[in-house]
């Protein structure tokens, strides 16, 4: 399997996260956002989307779109499940997934803040204010969530789908300097992950392409 | 069953499409989101998210986030089956619909446009802009997702959670003006969907809060 990834991507994180919690090897194929080369032929050529992760099988079929992947993942290869058995589990967890995959993340990916600056004029305080709107909007959703089924991860006592999506969210809220106070349970949950190598692993400072 | 949803709301359109499909009855509570419902507290203690749909189930089970709500249906209601029945064909349905779930319509709900007109002042014109980039963008990599694999629906000859995602972005983008030219298959798909009931019955037009 290979994937073409960038370090800084959290969409591309989730990914990392879930082939280590498997155990799957992958080859890395660094694509730099911040120099545009996703929009070089070589990847266009790959993916019409144009966007990272982009996971391509032994069989050379293509995979997009970070839960997506996760979900192949999980359903080809179901050990150690990032989903749980029961329908209302997994409806759960998904949730959670999606609070951060569909109502933090898009708002305020790489291509989105480059649309304020550049499009909407937008000044870097007001860059930074709209991203931390969007972070801590989503967190206090995430953390009223996790009050309802308190546990060591997202869901339970093993690391899911919502804890691939949720690091990479906490990682960088940090780097924006948001405020997370006022999150024990997110934040002891993220604390929590990272405890385990799978998610030390596919952190960005770990990653080849580092910077 | 109860749904709380609004009549424009195209996430409460995907789940109201599911129902359709399904067959299944259910309770359908306005929400009125322009109105600021959403954030009253008689629906705030229901959800932490504020958002809808919110669907709560008979044994007072409250599900969230639009593609979790859909996927939960079909895994407790198996027919017709909104997702095919290889890993394969899940990861392509499940990517088509983050396409719009993840890449579109986060950027162009209503709390997003609010806020770039109250807080980023942008013009009618800066925000119908914005809103047009983003679907044509996401549309784009629709259609050419589309011409991998051509079928009556998104994927194949039934309809998916892939087109009730689609159908509803549609109806936003026409009631936005934006341009769906060249978007042969896409709108090809649309056209096949809304010649069923299921996605006629849906409609915001169609729904009892419809203004």
């Amino acid at each position: 399997m290979k994937l073409y990834n960038y370090f800084r991507s959290s969409a591309s994180f989730r990914v990392r996260i879930a082939l280590n919690l498997k155990g799957l090897a992958y080859d890395y194929v660094p694509v730099h956002l911040a120099k545009g080369e996703q929009k070089q032929p070589e990847f266009a050529a790959l993916t019409a989307e144009g966007l990272v992760p982009l996971m391509e099988l032994d069989d050379g079929q293509r995979l997009t779109q970070s839960m997506a992947i996760i979900e192949y993942l999980d359903e080809t290869h179901p050990q150690p499940a990032l989903l749980p058995a029961d329908a209302a589990g997994r409806a759960r967890v998904r949730a959670l997934s999606q609070i951060v995959a569909c109502e933090i993340h898009p708002l305020n990916n790489l291509r989105v803040l480059k649309y304020l600056v550049n499009d909407l004029k937008a000044s870097d305080d007001a860059k930074n204010d709209w991203y931390k709107h969007w972070v801590r909007l989503g967190l206090q959703s995430y953390e009223a969530r996790l009050a309802e089924r308190p546990g060591t991860y997202s869901h339970g006592d093993t690391p899911t789908l919502a804890d691939c999506c949720l690091v990479p969210q906490i990682f960088n809220a940090q780097r924006f300097d948001c405020d997370l106070s006022g999150l024990p349970r997110t934040m002891a949950v993220f604390d929590a992950c990272m405890q385990l190598n799978a998610f030390q692993k596919a952190q960005p400072s770990a990653c080849p392409d580092a910077e």
